[in-house]
């Protein structure tokens, strides 16, 4: 460790370097890492403990930029720990760089993207539980937050959770620079209630100049000692601190400094200083737990089965075969039966309340320590957590949500539990795989493969029974559909997913009985979608009909005519979909009022006789 | 005013009709209604002031269930305020009743529609906003919070942005009956957990005994009286209060009592006791803003100007023009430019700050006023807001988005800031609308035509500049698209809008000179799509190559492949579209990288030469 001269050289670092990058970049926030500075010089030379040269070291502590727009005084961070060179630091956000305008894991260490603000603390409460709980590491996390994100609601989620779990393992250091990007916060400098909602919240805040290395110093030690809650350090600052053109004033925000040359002099020039970041004494082995191993369930043909059901009983399996399976539930987890995993496995479940924010980005944080983590609410509910979906792909997590009560088949409850926007949502976050189980068996294959899956993975779930029609040993896959009736003289083919799939066997077998022959094709995986099965059915049959328990939008309907669209058959498709607000009523009533169930199938598929 | 006693008995019904209700429907949450029934007593027994009679009296208080599972007790509330009989009551969550599972606007004089935790309350921010500053009348906004949802940020969000615009207009009321769907809650019966962060959150909380009518009675008093705060009361109560087979019982949520009839002897029997509610004293006349009238803006063909600056100048003629015409932002106004019409309208502008969540919940409670709320943010951060506009949709509101910062050709700020799902979210919402327009003028158009659009309208602005094709007198409207370039001999149609619609043109320009027609569509409409338009083009050219800043799913190219479905003329039609995750360079750097240039156009359109 320097001491308070060196620390207080190195904060004048970071701020040159934030300078220069934004400079050479022609955007970026300067002013936003000026004031968080001195903050980071602290942390560096003496409180983390992070080997840079071994990113991948288990027992490293996690530094996150919750405020990701300070990304110049992040990778100035990175020069200075001899992770980058000066050379690279000035590609920041140009093509091709590493440096992107606010971070994301293409540059290690970075755990996890950041840039939509309130993110970086919800998704540190994950790493912080899977150091205490599975990793069983003594690691820390770091989190440094804007004052203006402190109006975002993932950060009050965060701050409930964390003092529940008394994650003393986390720590949260506030730069309260007062100002946002167009007028001051709702705060201002008022330190005394940041510390009182922190401490409201059961947090043990510290109040300090954050422009005071060795006060700053001494707040991180007692951060560091204190046990059995989280700890945040309150930190008053200036933005732009360090140059008096830009020093606390309005109007500054997300720009280069005018003339960055006086900037850099008014600092005392450009500085070079390296420094020597504490590594992991300890071996740094994570936790590994046993299993006694087993198989996935499968169930009989005919059997009438929820899969929202065939989700806790799969998962269950898949945690006794795997002991890197974690399940998450956002207090609903009697609705989603991921209380069946952890009843089975209650080390490795985490109950995350009536919180689905903080639900997903829990799950980030634990895949980011490599645990195989599945989150589970209503599919209605994700929606409450879209931002950090789209974020975890920003972030290349590997995540598994489960959603369950999909559309309007879930009946009484109404439109607000219905997941109707579900699969639209989750085909448009990129890199993600979208699927709907028809039936038990199929649910139980599909979990299985999931665990295995890069990217977001979305599973929707039935509220109620569906009959088990696929074999117990027949093959399910990613990518792949079950044609459940064809022919060679087919007429038409009915396209359906989930709770559809019997409406669009018995409109089969009706209208077969009146001569019109129709394939049924079961494409439980909705993204990808199986392009050959239904060109080769576009090109054999007069009509596509698709049935789907969702609205009209981004879903099976239209995933099938992005199939088909490159070589089109000229044949007609017909989408059968939710297209008026429903109501309550039993599933039945809701399923035919939606005009998906068999008879409006059949109905649709009159336009279509020979 | 009927005393104790009378409330004691009030309550004692509201417990035995929710019990009624949910034994008739065969579901519903009768324990999480009889918690809040003596709240509920009181409320309509001395504090409330709303004729039921007639609610669109503007004078009229606000109740809103945040936890709309007490859907039960709602309803009884209704029959007790003599608003519906006896018999409709029994029609709960029945095929066809007013009465759905969780309360909606189908019954007056229900506000909004809840369902989903957490969004009453930032709602009721919304309304007490409008009585505030907008209608500038005395009433009251009563919002009922379960304990679970205050997991929910969003409480959080209505919290801070309550007590920083000083609404003591707004109480909230907290059923801390303890026990969640699963479990006991984080706090359980902690009410001084709950007060100490309401007041660090500027509230003036009231601890209560959620079951002492008289006490009840005291604190809404307490809090009626209390000025330059919000209150909030913060009743201990018993979940299933009044039947021991249930009362704080775990496993009891979200489902019927055993045995009805017991419970409803137990309660001492069915009542039809009616209340005799308050009306409005006042003459209940909302304020009207007086406004200078004007013309909307238009530009000169041929300008170089950004489609967030035309939407910022239209919004602030527009303003001008109309006194009913409000708007809000996220702490981005200067990037949306929502700042225009800050700076117009002072009195009509809601700063809303880094919360896009309470931002549109705003919105929806300002709607709920009649008022004409225009909301927005960058449109990759109303990702965070989802499930409020999924709700809004529920709820029938009237809601305008405009969401700036489309795609990768924001540039160098990276993908965090880039709305890339936006226009796939948003057409997923029931009802909406989604208009991408190319340029200034187009803006200008569809900003006016937006204020009397119903449902939810989303309008996508980008952040650079582009040139003005569209004539100042040409008709611009939802539903509609521009033909750029046209001729009887076309061999394929380019279809884009917004950022691509230059790269269109540039790409059709060249190919002209290689000797390829190419007819070029401006879909600004993305939903409702010109259908007619490409289908004529789909009909009289060879292919059809769409372009749009934006993932593939979801967006403008299945927009268009959903317009042709039906009637398909046999045409390719390949889309491009964002396809790998984008970094940070400039916007002509990654408008290549993501293959959605005129580059990408002309090579795409190799495929299909004669």
């Amino acid at each position: 460790m320097g001491g308070t001269d060196f620390r207080r050289e190195l904060g004048r670092q970071l701020r040159v370097d934030s300078v220069r990058a934004s400079t050479a970049a022609g955007s970026g926030h300067p002013t936003s890492s000026m004031s968080s500075a001195d903050l980071m010089a602290v942390l560096l030379d003496g409180h983390l403990t992070l080997d840079y040269q071994d990113p991948g070291n288990p027992g490293n502590d996690h530094l996150i930029f919750s405020k990701g727009h300070a990304s110049p005084l992040y990778y100035a961070v990175l020069k200075a720990a001899g992770s980058i060179t000066d050379e690279e630091l000035l590609t920041f956000r140009t093509f091709g760089s590493r440096l992107e305008g606010h971070p994301t894991p293409l540059i290690p260490p970075t755990d996890v993207a950041t840039g939509s603000l309130g993110q970086g603390l919800p998704v540190g409460v994950g790493i912080a539980l899977a150091g205490k709980r599975l990793d069983r590491l003594p690691y820390r996390v770091w989190v440094l937050c804007g004052d203006s994100e402190m109006a975002e609601g993932s950060i009050w989620e965060a701050f409930s959770h964390a003092a529940w779990d008394r994650l003393d393992n986390l720590t949260a250091i506030i730069d309260v620079n007062r100002l946002g990007q167009t007028r001051e916060t709702m705060l201002g400098w008022d330190l005394d209630a940041y510390a009182a909602r922190a401490r409201a919240f059961g947090w043990h805040p510290i109040i300090v100049d954050g422009h005071d290395v060795d006060a700053i110093d001494a707040a991180y030690t007692e951060a560091e000692a204190t046990t059995g809650k989280p700890s945040v350090v309150i930190a008053r600052t200036i933005k732009g601190q360090g140059v008096k053109a830009v020093e606390d004033q309005p109007g500054k925000h997300g720009q280069p400094i005018a003339d960055a040359a006086a900037a850099i002099a008014e600092l005392g020039g450009e500085r070079h200083l390296t420094v020597d970041v504490a590594a992991p004494a300890h071996d740094g082995k994570a936790h590994h737990f046993d299993v006694p191993g087993g198989r996935m369930p499968t169930w009989r043909l005919g059997e009438q089965v929820a899969t929202r059901l065939a989700y806790g009983r799969s998962l269950a399996a898949l945690g006794s075969i795997r002991g890197d399976v974690v399940a998450l539930d956002g207090e609903v987890s009697n609705s989603t039966h991921a209380e069946l995993f952890a009843q089975a496995h209650p080390e490795r479940y985490f109950e995350m309340f009536i919180a689905e924010q903080q639900l997903v980005a829990a799950a980030v944080g634990l895949q980011a320590r490599g645990w195989v983590a599945f989150a589970s609410t209503f599919g209605a509910f994700f929606s409450r957590a879209y931002d950090f979906v789209r974020m975890a792909a920003v972030s290349r997590a590997d995540l598994r949500l489960c959603g369950s009560h999909a559309g309007v088949s879930i009946g009484e409850d109404g439109p607000s539990q219905m997941a109707l926007e579900d699969m639209a949502a989750m085909r448009a976050v990129h890199g993600s795989t979208v699927l709907h189980p028809s039936d038990a068996n199929q649910t139980a294959r599909l979990v299985a493969e999931m665990a295995d899956r890069p990217g977001v993975t979305y599973l929707r779930t039935l509220r109620g029974k569906t009959e088990v029609r696929t074999p117990p040993d027949e093959e399910v896959h990613i990518g792949g559909s079950r044609v459940l009736r064809s022919g060679d003289h087919d007429d038409i083919t009915l396209v359906a997913c989930g709770a559809t799939v019997q409406e669009a066997m018995e409109a089969a077998l009706a209208l077969a009985a009146d001569g019109v022959e129709a394939r049924v094709i079961d494409c439980y995986s909705v993204k990808p979608i199986d392009a050959a099965t239904l060109s080769e059915a576009a090109h054999q049959t007069r009509a596509l009909i698709t049935v789907e328990d969702h609205w009209p939008e981004g879903g099976l309907g239209d995933a099938v005519l992005e199939a088909l669209a490159e070589h089109p058959a000229g044949t007609p498709v017909h989408k059968l979909a939710v297209r008026d607000m429903p109501t309550s009523g039993t599933p039945a009533e809701l399923v035919h009022a939606a005009r998906i169930d068999a008879a409006a199938i059949i109905e649709a598929a009159g336009a279509f006789r020979a």
